[in-house]
C-alpha cells in the first residue's frame, strides 16, 4: 500500500526537522559551550548539515511529490493544505539559493561569530570587520537571488525569509507612524521623570543568585525545565526545537534586572515554541509564523508583562528572598520606576521600550545601506556612531557599546532587525485583545499566576503555528490589522498617564 | 579537469567527517547538557544523521570510486593507500548493516542512555532493564549480520569494529596469561599492604577546587583548552573530534583523587586524538587505530604515569596549593600508597590496576552470554552480582555499585570492554620502550614536564593514525608482539619490589 504524496512529504520533513534540531544544538553549543579555537571545525559541521538539508529540500523527488500533492488536495484538512504551502515555500527558497552559496555563508557566519566573540574581548571592531565583510558579501548575493526568484527587492526577500509576507512598505509605514510621535513622547517622559528622582539600587548581585531568581520566575511562567535549559552567553538568545528549548541570558552583577529581563524576553520566545501545535511538531506548518511574531511574544513578556506594576508586586518579595534586600529603594514604586526608566543609552538590549524602536530604526537603515553597497563595512563604525548620536543623542564610548553589541549581522541575519519593531507593535495589539478576553490578567500576574496570559497566547498565537500569515493571525485574534496605534496608545498611557498609585493594578 | 577517484573519495570523507563531528557534539550534549526529557528529540536527530551517514558511505558512487581508486594506486603515497583501505573497511561495515537497523539502534541507544541516567538516580536496574533489552536485541542482530559479512563470529565482528583485527582468540590468550598470575599477585600484595597501614585522607574537597586542580594538571600535560573542554558527567568519557575534544570526569567531594584520575584517564584519550596526523584530520587513515590502542593511552596516563612516585612528587605541592592541606597523611609516601592501594571493590572506574582486569573479564564473559542469548537481561543483575562475588570476593550493595555502573551497554557498545584489558597490556609494552628511548622520562614527570612522554607517544603512536594495524604498530614502536609479559613484569615490580624509598625515582 503506497503512501500518499502528502504522507511521503510528511516523512521527508520529519527528517528535515531532525536535521534542523541537530543544527540548532550545534549553534547553541557554539555560542555557549564550544572552545573558541574550534570555530573552524564547527563551521565545517554546520556547512555539511546545511548542504545536506539543502539537497534534501531541493531533491527532484520533493518537487514531484509537492506537484502531485498540491494538484489534488481532496481529503486533506486545512492544516495539511497549509503544511503543503509551507513546504513549497521552503522548497522555493532553497531552490533560489545554490548550495555552494549556502555552504559558504554557513562557514563564513560560523567564523564571523567566533571572531565577534573574540572582538567583544578585545573591544576592537577592526578585529571583526574582515569577517563581517565576507558575510555581507555573501548575504548580498543571496538577497539578489532570492529577490529575483520571489519578485521582491533584495532586502524585502530577506525580510520575507524571516517574517513571511511582511514588506519594507509596511515597515516604513510603521516607522513613519512611530517617528511622528516617539521623539516628542520621549522628551515629555524625560522631563516628567526628572521631577521624580529614582532611589538608586546598588549592590553586588551574584550570577548564582540572579540565576536562581530567573529560574523561579521562568518556572512560574511555565517554562518546561525537563525539556529546556537556561544558560549564559554573550548575547541572550533562544535556540533549539520544541522538546529541547535553550534559553540564554547574561548577568551583570552590578544590577539585578537586566539578566532577569533578558531571560524573560527569551522565555517569551521559548513559550511560543513550546506552545506550537504538537501534532505538527516536526512539520513546517507546526513552526512559528516568523520572527516578527516571535519578537511580539518576547517583547510582550519583557516589556508589557514584566515592566508592569502587577509584575512588580509579584517580583518584590522574590527580590527580597533571593538577594536578601530591603529598604525604601526596594519599594514597589521605586522598582517600577527603575523598570520603566527611559534613558537615551547606547545598548539596544538594555533599552527601554520608548527608545528601543529608535535602536531598531538605526539598524534597519544601516543594514539596508550595507546590503545596497551604499555603506562599506570599513565605514560601519563611523556610520553607526554618528547615527546613534543623531538619533538618540548618545555617543558610544567604545565599540562594545556601539557596533559590536549585536551578533545578528555576524551570523548573517540581515532583515531580522525590523522584526523587533514589528513585534513591539503587534505585542501591544495582542495585549489589548488579551485584556478584553481575560479581564483579570493583571491581578493574576500580581499573584505570580501566568496561566491566563499563557492560555490566551497559546490558543490565539502559539497554537496557530504557521497556519495563516502573521497579518491574518493578528486579524483573527485581535480583530484588527497591523497598526502602530495600539503601541502608541499603550506607551502614552503607561508613561504619561495620571500619577501612579502603588499597587493600583494589583488591588 | 576531473578530480581523480582518490581525490573525490577524500571529498566524500571530508563531508562524512563533518557529520561524525556533529554527531559527537550531539552525544556529548546528551550526556552533559541536555534536559532529561529531550531524549526522544535527540534520538530522532541522531538517528537522522546516522541514517544519512550510512546512506552516504554505502552510495553506489562511493563503491565505484573505491573500485577505481584501488584498481590503480600508482602515484598514491603509502598513507593514501592505507586511507583507501580504511574507506573500504568503513564501507564494508556499513553495507553489512541495513539502514533500518542502524537507525533503530541509534534511537534505542539514545533512549536507553537517558533511562540509564534516570536509573542511576533511582538506583533501580529494573527501571533500565527494558530499554537495555531492546538494545541487546538490536546489537545481536547487528553482530549476526556483521559476522556473516566479515566471516567472523558475531562477537568477534563487534570487537573488530572497535579494535580492527583483534580477535577473541587473542583476548582469551591474554586473559589466560593474566589469570595465571594475577590472583596470586593480588593476594600477596594485599598481605603486604596490611603490614603497612595507610594514614587516612579525609576532608571536604569541593568540585570547584578539584576542577581547578584537574585543569592545572591537564594544562601541564598539554591538553589544548582552546580546542577542548573539561566537564562533569555521570560516567567520565571523551567525545568530539581533533580540534574540539571534550573530556568529562566526576568529582567525589569526599576524596581528592578519583575526579583527577578520571580527568587524566580521559586526557590520555584526548591527547591521542589531538596527536593524530593533522594532514589527514578529516580522513579515515587520520583516525585512532581502534579502542584497544585508545585505552592503552588512557591507562598509560592514569595507571602508569599518574599512579607513580614521580607523579606524586609533582602532585604533592599542587594538592597543598588547591586544597590548602598539610600533615603526615599528605606525605609523598602516604599519597603514593593511596594511589597504588589495591582493594577488592565493586566499581571498575575506581579499581586499582591489579583488580581492574578482573572487572573487565567479568564484563567480557557476561556480554558474550548476553549476546549469545545464554543470559537474559532480566537475569543480568544476579549474574553480575554472583560473578563479582566469585571473581573479586565483593558483593555489590546495590545496583549503582553493580550492574548500573557503566554506560557502555546502554549505548550499544558491546565488544568494547576487552579494549581496556588489551589497552593495559599494550600500555606496559609502550612504557617499556618509551623508557628506553627517553631514559629521564620519570625525572621529567616529577618536575611536571610531560614533553618527553608526549613526544614519544605522538611520534610512535598518535601520529601513526590508522596507517597500520594495532598489532603492527606495537611491533614497530616496541619491537615486540602483543603479550601480557610486560604488563605482568610491570605489576610485579611496582607492587612487590623492594621497599619503596621516598622520591627514589624522582631523585
Amino acid at each position: 500500500m503506497a503512501q500518499t504524496p502528502y504522507k511521503q512529504l510528511e516523512q521527508e520533513w520529519k527528517r528535515l526537522h531532525a536535521f534542523r534540531g541537530a543544527m540548532a544544538v550545534l549553534r547553541w553549543d557554539a555560542a555557549v559551550m564550544m572552545p573558541r579555537g574550534s570555530a573552524d571545525v564547527r563551521g565545517e559541521q554546520l556547512a555539511a548539515l546545511e548542504t545536506e538539508y539543502h539537497a534534501l529540500v531541493t531533491a527532484p523527488r520533493v518537487t514531484r511529490l509537492l506537484d502531485r500533492a498540491q494538484a489534488n488536495t481532496a481529503g486533506l484538512e486545512d492544516w495539511q493544505i497549509a503544511n503543503l504551502r509551507e513546504m513549497r515555500r521552503q522548497r522555493d527558497f532553497a531552490i533560489a539559493t545554490p548550495v555552494a552559496l549556502v555552504s559558504r555563508l554557513a562557514k563564513a557566519a560560523s567564523k564571523a561569530e567566533a571572531k565577534w566573540l573574540l572582538a567583544r574581548e578585545s573591544g576592537k571592531f577592526d578585529d571583526f570587520a574582515p569577517c563581517l565583510e565576507e558575510v555581507v558579501h555573501l548575504v548580498r548575493d543571496k538577497a539578489q537571488l532570492l529577490g529575483q526568484a520571489r519578485n521582491l527587492s533584495p532586502y524585502d526577500a530577506l525580510v520575507d525569509e524571516f517574517s513571511p509576507g511582511l514588506t519594507s512598505a509596511e515597515i516604513d509605514a510603521m516607522f513613519k507612524a512611530l517617528a511622528r510621535r516617539l521623539p516628542g513622547l520621549i522628551r515629555d517622559v524625560l522631563v516628567r521623570q526628572e521631577q521624580r528622582p529614582l532611589l538608586p539600587i546598588t549592590g553586588k548581585f551574584t550570577a548564582a543568585k540572579q540565576r536562581a531568581l530567573a529560574l523561579e520566575v521562568m518556572k512560574a511562567v511555565g517554562f518546561p525545565f525537563d525539556r529546556g535549559r537556561l544558560d549564559e552567553s554573550e548575547h541572550p538568545f533562544t535556540e533549539g526545537v520544541p522538546g529541547d528549548v535553550r534559553v540564554t541570558t547574561r548577568f551583570d552583577t552590578t544590577e539585578p534586572f537586566s539578566g532577569l529581563l533578558g531571560a524573560l524576553h527569551e522565555t517569551g520566545h521559548a513559550m511560543y515554541d513550546v506552545g506550537l501545535p504538537v501534532e505538527f511538531a516536526d512539520q513546517p506548518v507546526g513552526r512559528d509564523r516568523g520572527m516578527a511574531l516571535e519578537e511580539s511574544q518576547s517583547l510582550l513578556m519583557e516589556m508589557i508583562v514584566c515592566r508592569s506594576r502587577p509584575f512588580v508586586t509579584y517580583l518584590k518579595p522574590l527580590l527580597e528572598k533571593h538577594f536578601g534586600v530591603s529598604g525604601p529603594e526596594w519599594s514597589e514604586e521605586n522598582l517600577y520606576s527603575h523598570l520603566t526608566r527611559v534613558r537615551r543609552g547606547p545598548i539596544r538590549v538594555d533599552a527601554d521600550e520608548l527608545t528601543y524602536t529608535l535602536h531598531i530604526q538605526l539598524r534597519y537603515e544601516i543594514e539596508n545601506q550595507l546590503l545596497s553597497g551604499e555603506l562599506a563595512v570599513r565605514n560601519l563604525r563611523d556610520a553607526w556612531n554618528s547615527s546613534m548620536e543623531q538619533r538618540l543623542g548618545v555617543k558610544p564610548q567604545n565599540d562594545l557599546e556601539g557596533v559590536l553589541q549585536d551578533v545578528h549581522w555576524a551570523v548573517g541575519s540581515f532583515g531580522y532587525f525590523p522584526s523587533y519593531a514589528l513585534g513591539a507593535v503587534m505585542a501591544a495589539q495582542f495585549f489589548d485583545a488579551l485584556r478584553e478576553s481575560v479581564p483579570d490578567v493583571e491581578e493574576q500576574i500580581a499573584r505570580g499566576e501566568f496561566s491566563g496570559l499563557m492560555g490566551w497566547l497559546r490558543q490565539n498565537v502559539h497554537g496557530q503555528g504557521a497556519r495563516v500569515s502573521a497579518q491574518e493571525l493578528l486579524k483573527l485574534s485581535t480583530g484588527k490589522p497591523l497598526s502602530a496605534a495600539a503601541a502608541l496608545r499603550y506607551l502614552e498611557t503607561k508613561y504619561l498617564a495620571s500619577e501612579p498609585v502603588v499597587g493600583s493594578a494589583a488591588a
